[in-house]
């Protein structure tokens, strides 16, 4: 009797579930629930109360509503029966964190805490928490932190110390109110099953726990703030359960809500990027998987959790059982190509591209593909949004080196395309140099469906073959993977991660190989980007850093 | 009585003809011709004899029937007696030049040469001759001509000697059948008053002769090709003439086909650019002029004759008597903005110009203006068409940094607004430190009319005061004012080009001071600016070398 998973990733502005047959991975339906509240960064909604302009909240609400919506449509779709759905996992954004009551309860659900943006979840992309995140990575530096290199030296304001710092500095009210300050991710698992859980995924990337140390020490945390020497223990968990781990069986209130049994298997969460990479078929060493979209998240798995410098971080457990999981990241990669899009492609293009019919994406795509390695004489540094691997500098900006007066749009296209292979190019040699092989490339995320262009560069400026997740879902068949690992094999479900993905994770057919004598130029290319990277990079000359303080100070006195 | 004078501007595409009033240099009327044959570069005119792509000629015929044309028609205009038109001077693009029999016959009015391309004239633009260019620079090199440090130390393929080493290496016969090699400035000349002369501006800044040591010696032409040995003797002029002096009067012939008295005085040739200097009102040491056109051409009298590295040229009696005469030059100016305008600016500043009903450059420069010094957090080396002065090389290529995912078409506009600002502060030091004092300058061309954020920023950068020339007109002013000099204060003229530019130059009143503030923004981005000017300009990286070596190799194998 052939069995169902059902994955939910929950994203910026919306959630998606998919229902997946385990024999093959298939997709037998879909379904999206935009959040009601969706990013919310003017005003706290139902009142005239404005945020600061680096916030960025949700209403925790709407992720169990996006559940009670999305979960009866792919049942009704797909008319798969309930009882065949024997499991359900869930990828969430991340660090997404929000206090609650000792019952899970959000702080702001209840009308005392209503008008308190503190009381929201804070969402990942809320950079308010900046001066926490220097306060703490100061600190950590001063007290000589060993866990500081393992997410490159740098702790970021995304994450979750630094928020709930934030909290604790501005609504102290709201810190002690909370019993319990957690990841979304947590939360709506919590909300599944009853059952408070934690995973080692965001525990390990966001909140700098590790397999062996476990969380930093409550001296560390007390320097940070008195408050907060025993916020581990008092308001988290310091059990931390593994990726694919049953949570919980689903409660008799969610069961009536979705269509689904009381007692389903619910796995432990997980985080968007990171639950996609069993879904690209990668579940041992070697293999890097890079999530493409305006920016790129890198992950490769080691035998040991080796100090790679300039990664996001590395995690045991983080990414895949019993493996340590390595996260680096490129801070702009599509977004490179939308500036020039935006910016920098004449009117003439806009009008060869309507009357064709196609996109200025795919204008470009097509004239830059026209050209060769080398030919546009361009070099770049792909830096307009700072460099996070593995220079993990946000006040890096970007140059473009070699224009003349021929210089085309498509030309700049296709160097910032380039330069963002180089930038992929050093993390590898970093994980290399490292110890954590690098032997080949699996692409997923919006990216490498639409620019084969972008494929093919990317082979042969990083030497390795690459190909392409099969599904343009891979986070929600991650989630439906691990929700059929937490089910286990007697309910008809996988005993491993690696037994899921061996049955239901799939690459295209199609594969991009290097081509020797381009490689050969870009190799050139690449020694003159090393140089460029190292000098502007490491501290030869400070140029970018200076014009961004002048900038700063100009706009100052304005 | 009120005496006037005419001035021949002969530009790439058409000559202009000025009638100027010398109590106080007034237009009283002006006529344009172009040339039948304009710029060659395709064909032989009726012919199927097609050009290889770097050549430039053009038909001397062209030259006389402009002079046909035009003075009769200021006559006209202007109702000026043909009696009080005292002289004229003429001005030409440079070098431009043409093999001519004994009598000044064109080759290419000869019909057994009409079909050979090296009969005809090579404008200043044929840009063939780079491998004797080459050669030259070479040789030079390897004896150690003292000559060429007046020159930034090489020869351009633009110059007389590549031009007419081209002639003898692929043409012998024409080299053998021209009597003379010549200027277009100085046959022109020969044209009007029968009488062969040459003047120190062509012959100093493009021929590499000067007043004290004359033209380089038979044993370099030797080196160069045996058969040049001789060349100044068999083909030149040793004679050479200073600015301002009388060539000889108008022949009967052209005063019957212009309409003015025989004899009427003419002055010997001289260079457009450098014309321009006397009729910016600067004949004297310390102010620097600017022609701003797609190109920059800066002009700057000293006491003697030193060594400026990186110029175009230093010439005794080059821009006015008794004065050492400095040339230096940005390759590319309004051509960077030019760049910006095809290239990287969107449809929606386009819609928005056309809306308007102004041009994009206008649209740009209006939002460039909002901007303040140092917002845009960018840095530029105007370098899109190599580096002319101070580091003379044409491989150099541009370079923009400080690019983010904000950054905006006007920002990069003005971001290379700065950098040619920047240049030309490089060039401004570069003749202070050897001892030729820039005390402010005296902007001539297209760019300063049309562009007044331009003329403030140039202010603020060189920390100079601007004035801007009041003629748009000054290289056919210039050549009236020579006119009236060669006329002589006997005949109603003046006795020198002091006394001519003091009654006939203006400025416009308005002028453009630094602004302190301002400065001191600019002079920190101009340390930066310099830090990577000598950077990639001097050898510590040569990339943009190495970049454009790659493309050329990549497109032979094409």
């Amino acid at each position: 009797m052939t069995k169902f998973t059902i994955g939910i990733d929950f994203g910026t502005e919306s959630a998606r579930a998919v229902l997946v047959r385990l024999s093959d991975g298939a997709e037998m339906a879909s379904a999206v629930h935009a959040y009601a509240d969706g990013v919310i960064d003017e005003h706290l909604p139902g009142t005239s109360i404005r945020l600061d302009p680096d916030w960025a909240l949700q209403n925790a609400l709407d992720y169990v509503e996006a559940v009670r919506v999305t979960v009866p449509m792919v049942l009704a779709e797909s008319s798969v029966q309930p009882e065949d759905v024997i499991g359900i996992g869930i990828d969430f954004t991340a660090c997404t964190m929000l206090p609650v009551t000792r019952t899970g309860v959000p702080l702001s659900a209840l009308p005392e805490y209503h008008d308190n943006p503190h009381a929201w979840v804070k969402l990942w992309k809320h950079h308010a928490a900046q001066p926490e995140a220097n306060k703490l990575n100061e600190i950590a530096m001063e007290r000589g932190e060993t866990w500081l290199s393992r997410y490159g030296g740098k702790i970021s304001s995304e994450w979750f110390f630094p928020k709930a710092l934030q909290i604790l500095n501005e609504a102290p009210e709201i810190y002690d109110a909370a019993d319990r300050l957690i990841e979304a991710a947590d939360w709506i698992v919590w909300q599944l099953t009853g059952v408070e859980t934690r995973n080692s995924c965001t525990a390990g990337y966001k909140a700098i726990w590790s397999k062996e140390d476990g969380f930093p020490s409550p001296d560390f945390f007390a320097a940070l703030h008195p408050r907060m020497r025993h916020i581990v223990q008092d308001k988290m968990k310091e059990q931390i359960l593994p990726l694919g781990a049953r949570a919980g069986g689903l409660t008799e209130e969610m069961a009536r809500a979705t269509g689904l049994l009381a007692g389903t298997a619910v796995a432990v969460a997980n985080v968007d990027a990171h639950v996609a990479v069993p879904a690209a078929t990668v579940t041992g060493t070697g293999r890097m998987v890079m999530i493409m979209g305006t920016s790129t998240c890198h992950m490769v798995v080691g035998e040991s959790p080796a100090i790679v410098p300039g990664m996001c971080g590395v995690v045991e457990d983080g990414i895949l059982p019993n493996l340590a999981g390595f996260e680096a990241g490129q801070s702009a990669v599509g977004d490179h190509f939308a500036w020039v899009v935006e910016n920098c492609v004449p009117a003439s293009y806009q009008a060869e591209a309507d009357a064709r019919g196609i996109s200025l994406h795919q204008l470009l795509e097509e004239k830059a593909a026209a050209l060769e390695a080398g030919e546009s004489g361009l070099l770049a540094l792909d830096w307009w949004n700072g460099n996070r691997s593995v220079l993990v500098d946000v006040d890096l900006t970007g140059l473009l080196l070699g224009a003349t007066l021929a210089t085309k749009p498509e030309e700049i296209y296709r160097a910032l395309i380039e330069a963002t292979a180089f930038g992929t190019r050093v993390i590898i040699e970093a994980f290399e140099e490292n110890g954590v092989p690098v032997r080949d490339l699996v692409a997923a995320g919006g990216l490498p469906e639409r620019n084969r262009l972008l494929m093919q560069i990317y082979a042969d400026i990083t030497g390795r073959e690459i190909q392409v997740v099969a599904t343009t879902q891979a986070g929600a068949l991650g989630s439906a993977m691990h929700g059929a690992v937490a089910a286990g094999s007697a309910a008809g479900g996988f005993a491993t991660i690696e037994a899921a993905a061996a049955r239901m994770a799939h690459l295209k057919e199609e594969t991009f190989k290097p081509q020797a004598e381009t490689q050969e130029v870009y190799d050139r290319l690449y020694r003159e980007y090393v140089i460029l990277h190292d000098y502007f990079g490491r501290g030869a000359n400070d140029v970018m850093k200076s014009l961004k303080a002048l900038r700063a100070e100009v706009l100052a006195q304005r």
